[in-house]
């Protein structure tokens, strides 16, 4: 597993509220904005930062939680994740079984995400959800920027 | 503030376990590793991931604390800051009013920091903290790459 971070994600209570603080706030420029659902922030060299609910990032790490149990599962500073993406579903695998050798737990087994592409969640040893992704729709430009396209 | 961030921290139960998880077993190269205390990993063009005791961090966030308060204020994957480097301590000083403006908290107001530097903390809506900080020590190669020197 290459020491990288793709994308920092902000699960929140209220994604409306987080909103308005980075880009009505601080006047930080989206990548993308899903009105009250997702925002991508350039907040570094090839690295995002999402704003998310907390409760969807719950669902997304567990889908068998129902909402009462996803809103409870991640609140306020608990629902942080870092992502680390790579070139092709293969990688999440590779990556994922490297982890798992490495003394995580694997919270989400590699798979189809809904969004299109493919990935999985392992916690370290502490309890910090990595997500490990490829997400064909994500790509960085040479200065930096990251793009996210649609993915077929 | 400009959208950057610098530097994750994971505020973690037990920083020589956090730490034999990313460097012995992923084989992630440290840039600076202080044994049973912290240690600071590359994981992006100018971004370091630092392994910090929960405790501890809780204690830099909030110097008040006593040990076993600490200990208790940030436990597993609540323990979590980005942190927002900037070049002078105005610059901290700055960012942090701008930070309060826009709907931050904040937790510890610009000062100078216990490693040389000046730092102080916010927290967003969400509570998720943020470090606003100036460390003369830190400088990034053009290629990316974090370095950690000495702060006179």
């Amino acid at each position: 597993m290459d020491p990288n971070v793709s994308l920092i994600t902000l699960g929140v209570p209220d994604v409306e509220q987080a909103r308005q603080f980075y880009v009505e706030g601080l006047g930080w420029e989206p990548i993308l904005d899903v009105p009250g659902q997702i925002v991508f922030l350039q907040v570094g060299h090839g690295l995002a930062l999402s704003i998310f609910g907390a409760g969807e990032l719950a669902k997304d790490v567990d889908p068998t939680l129902v909402p009462d149990e996803a809103a409870g599962a991640a609140q306020g500073p608990r629902g942080v994740a870092l992502a680390h993406n790579v070139g092709s579903a293969a990688e999440v695998d590779a990556v994922l079984a490297d982890a798992a050798r490495a003394g995580a737990t694997i919270r989400k087994p590699a798979q189809r995400a809904e969004w299109g592409g493919y990935h999985g969640y392992f916690a370290d040893p502490a309890g910090t959800l990595w997500e490990v992704a490829h997400n064909p729709g994500w790509s960085v430009d040479p200065d930096g920027t990251v793009r996210l396209g649609p993915v077929d």
